[in-house]
């Protein structure tokens, strides 16, 4: 009977120790109704905060591209496990449904005293500062006094060719660890904050086709997509996220680069990967 | 028509150049039947490759665990999505049934120039050196001369509870972005090889709950385990992995490090993440 109760008690703190619970932390805020995106895909919908700060332009095409129904019915058609789901391509329709602008690249960021950057690392392995602004994970250059959006789980993109300013249409998500050798190549302009479940559920192409999807009918679809702010009030998703600029926030961070719970035997080294922080959105009760 | 000619130029380029592919570069090796446990879960089956290396006591309980049936029908009962699925709790078992001894913590080993550490970061954020030790992503600290297999996406380890030597049967797999604070911290004994998108697929908890699962119906089983060795030849999933100590790892390494393919209008930082380095087996031709 020993051992049954001490297994039972090795489950419960091994998780209470290495996960501590942000959810409880953190103050929360409601999300932009005007700027969040629901995807209703085939196995459940997920939510999409867009950042109209970072990426004016592409969450202004995106936003349109949505409200035209563009992306309803089309597939994730090239997902590589570990790495992204790319979905939106427009080019199996005719030349008059997907003649739509490229976007400019927006990359970057000059820096702003007013931005709200709330450090959590620095130096860090990629770039001299990381943090998070208004929730989004993000980086800066001291020297050249650029801020982006990181490549962490969930980030989502405008996919581009070789020009810098060739987005359109197509997105990915990322599914897999931080590829942060894409920041500041490729326009981030939204995260998904609920429903990263869901998008684990995507279907997977072959690794050795890269990832593509040859029979599009084993494929994830987008049953449809809607602005929040289009669906009456009710039919929400009722979304929540932490506040990362309160101070619940700051000291959940804090509390995480120096573990201080019996469970850790050695001290883990006092840095943190600004993606490895939680911050997912939750239904609001 | 321009328009979808560069849609579909798109989709493929930016992909093409943000996933070198491993899969042709890398001289593969087969995986030691011995030490490779193939999981047939509700949605597909997974291979771990086991680490007697780093773990030994922990692969030996493991493996006589798989080869009694102790995993057969037990579910993952804590999913938290972006950080861990544990499963193998037999806490609802007789105490008869789950008289299983706890094991002595394995998290680190001295290092010996025996080991074949293939370098790809010095240092890295979390410790002087990461690389690889035969597949294994893996760090080691320089000052004290101990190397541990990091918790890279696909990382087995074994549940404990607060002291160093409680972990007896439940194990988990890292299934978000790599939570390196525990490292040294809980004994790695193997990573998933194959079936990384079967192992997206097991069904979460919900977050508020720390990822516990009220109901078993609904979570994923483990329908059975077993030990390659004991299966028929020709029933034994025919996995290769990439050789971390050939020439054509390494060099794909460096070319990673230092990426020149024309879609990168940035140079990114001549640094890399090991657990963002795909080194996921395959199935042989």
């Amino acid at each position: 009977m020993a051992r049954v109760v001490l297994a039972t008690i090795s489950a419960l703190l091994v998780l209470i120790a290495s996960v501590p619970s942000t959810y409880a932390l953190a103050a929360d805020r409601p999300i932009d109704p005007e700027h969040s995106v629901v995807l209703q895909l085939d196995d459940g919908s997920i939510v999409i905060e867009l950042s109209p700060l970072f990426a004016p332009a592409t969450t202004a095409q995106f936003k349109r591209l949505v409200r035209d129904g563009f992306y309803d019915g089309l597939n994730f058609y090239r997902v590589i496990d570990g790495f992204v789901a790319q979905g939106g391509d427009g080019s199996d329709m005719s030349e008059e449904e997907n003649a739509e602008p490229v976007i400019k690249a927006e990359f970057d960021l000059d820096w702003s005293d007013n931005l709200p950057f709330v450090t959590v690392q620095s130096p860090d392995l990629f770039a001299s500062e990381t943090g998070f602004v208004d929730g989004f994970p993000a980086a800066r250059d001291l020297e050249s006094g650029k801020v982006w959006l990181t490549h962490c789980p969930g980030a989502v993109g405008m996919a581009r060719g070789n020009a810098a300013d060739s987005g359109s249409t197509d997105f990915y998500i990322v599914i897999g660890q931080a590829p942060r050798y894409l920041d500041r190549n490729i326009t981030t302009f939204g995260r998904v904050i609920y429903g990263m479940n869901v998008v684990q559920q995507i279907v997977r192409g072959p690794s050795e086709e890269g990832g593509m999807i040859s029979d599009a009918g084993e494929s994830t679809r987008i049953r449809s997509a809607h602005i929040l702010s289009d669906l009456p009030a009710d039919q929400r998703p009722a979304v929540v996220v932490a506040d990362t600029n309160s101070e619940d926030f700051r000291q959940m961070v804090e509390e995480r680069r120096h573990r201080k719970a019996e469970w850790f035997i050695k001290t883990p080294p006092a840095v943190l990967d600004v993606c490895q922080i939680p911050n997912q959105g939750r239904l609001q009760r």
